[in-house]
């Protein structure tokens, strides 16, 4: 049993089995099972969008569990619903993966879906299962938006530009799991890339507070994502080096090398967002559910630019950020 | 240009590139570019599903052109929206692909799925791109559910049994594809694989006039999509082989052969469902935009048989439809 593996099963004895480990709740009146799943009507504009993540390029299986990956992709599709300060409904999963996957691997990973969807308030509502030569997890979130979406090109000069949580901590995790070096309490930096959280809760207050002028999650690297604000919002976003809220597990590096993971290390799925002045009181006493840093300025022109604490530039990193088919 | 493969683009210039081949429109207020997809609200419920296409498993580079495996990508897709009678409303596409992968069959792509959406009234609402090591499309639909969506559960005893379109065309193509035989006017086979079309007009039309008492697509083949029925609707499904509405092009091989590629074949994507005798009339007169055809009786019982015109038991062919994960 625990080492079957799919070709053993079958496609059809797997999708009843999946069947059976996921409920149809919530906002899903018809659940895996039929053509498509019946979700209950929203009286909301809908948010919709998806997120890959590739056995080789994204992950390797032996970096975290089954049941950390199938969480791992929730979060990392329903990031995108919370940059737009909406919340999570139903979840589509489609899963490829070579026939000679282990049976109880499939069953981790749905249960892991499964699981940070309910607690986010979603449902598994369906999904898809073929072969393949490598697992592709492709997870698709249908969400309920707030009155205003919040855009990534609302951004204004005079600004003030915020981040949630702390950035690098997953830059160097993902570090460690290549092996690229080891470090003492690098345990936690690995679990800040293993089990990512969707600011779900946080960009939806922040929506409701009419806080935000331009919101984004951080996804491929604060400097990448902050240009694309930038670039959106049509304006120059200033980043202070000295204000960016580094992650704890970065205490053991050196500070040049600590800031290139958080302005360029990606994956750290904390909300960007742009806010005027006068909201930094509403900000600091309003109960967010994590740490909000005020870490720079919207200026008139375009692109982003780091700066000391004077407004002095500094020399930006080489490669900053994540990119797909660059090798 | 034309020679230009993804790598010598990168991920950032090709997600530019595809945002300005696919325009917001219809019922989607923010389109790609933004980190979630903006889709108007709707009044009816909602329907959510997916589908892949997995290079070397469901298709080979060579057999179709990239804007006909995009629009097979959508219809695939979206044939489950229409086997509960509903309208598509929005897609989300995400490829997963080969850095090697030409920029121009990427773009070829992407505008498929863009243009099949739009001739089905919905839009491309946004994807996401990846690397890996074969071509993964994943394309999920929302779809507005009609007032009663129609499931697969609902046949009754007495239930006549009707199948949209023909059969077994789509399978002799992709017979042909994989070089087992030639034939002579094989093109209007492999067009039929190469082209199928989701039913979502009459599934509309079905949903409207509320005929069905059960319906789902035939995807993997009528002989496991009627057994599937019958399982969700605990009846018997009896099939007259004598009345199934073989495709044209298995005119040219023999007759047994014909009925194991209809019943057994798969990937027609025509809708099969149940009504009560009484609805026969109706259906004759409506506007279906698709000929149908009664091909059998629901029962008491279990599972599915094949009988003729006598109603005697046939034998079932031994393969019957498609699975995954099974050599």
């Amino acid at each position: 049993m625990g080492r079957s593996r799919l070709h053993d099963r079958g496609e059809l004895a797997l999708l009843e089995e999946i069947r059976r480990l996921v409920s149809a709740c919530g906002p899903v009146a018809v659940g895996p099972g039929d053509d498509a799943a019946v979700v209950s009507r929203s009286p909301y504009p809908l948010l919709l969008t998806n997120d890959a993540l590739v056995e080789g390029v994204h992950f390797r299986r032996h970096w975290l569990s089954p049941r950390e990956l199938g969480r791992r992709a929730f979060h990392v599709a329903a990031s995108d619903i919370a940059a737009m300060g909406g919340r999570a409904r139903a979840v589509l999963l489609a899963i490829a993966a070579p026939s000679t996957w282990p049976v109880a691997e499939l069953r981790g990973v749905v249960r892991g879906v499964h699981d940070a969807a309910r607690r986010a308030g979603a449902a598994l509502a369906g999904g898809n299962l073929a072969s393949a030569r490598e697992i592709v997890l492709t997870v698709s979130v249908l969400g309920d938006a707030p009155t205003r979406p919040e855009l990534r090109s609302g951004a204004r000069v005079g600004d003030d530009v915020w981040v949630t949580g702390t950035l690098g901590g997953a830059a160097l995790g993902l570090r460690l799991l290549l092996g690229a070096r080891s470090l003492s309490g690098g345990e936690s930096a690995r679990r800040l890339w293993r089990r990512p959280v969707a600011r779900l809760q946080t960009g939806a207050a922040l929506a409701a507070a009419g806080i935000p002028t331009a919101m984004m999650d951080v996804s491929d690297g604060l400097l990448i994502d902050a240009a694309r604000l930038a670039r959106a919002s049509a304006r120059r976003v200033l980043i202070e080096a000295d204000r960016l809220p580094l992650a704890p597990c970065l205490r053991g590096i050196a500070l040049g090398e600590a800031r290139m993971l958080a302005l360029g290390g990606g994956e750290d799925y904390e909300l960007l967002f742009t806010a005027p002045p006068r909201k930094r009181a509403r900000l600091e006493r309003r109960r967010l559910g994590v740490r909000v840093t005020r870490i720079g300025t919207v200026a008139a022109g375009r692109g982003v630019a780091i700066v000391d604490a004077a407004g002095h530039p500094l020399a930006l990193p080489r490669r900053a950020g994540h990119e797909h088919f660059r090798p």
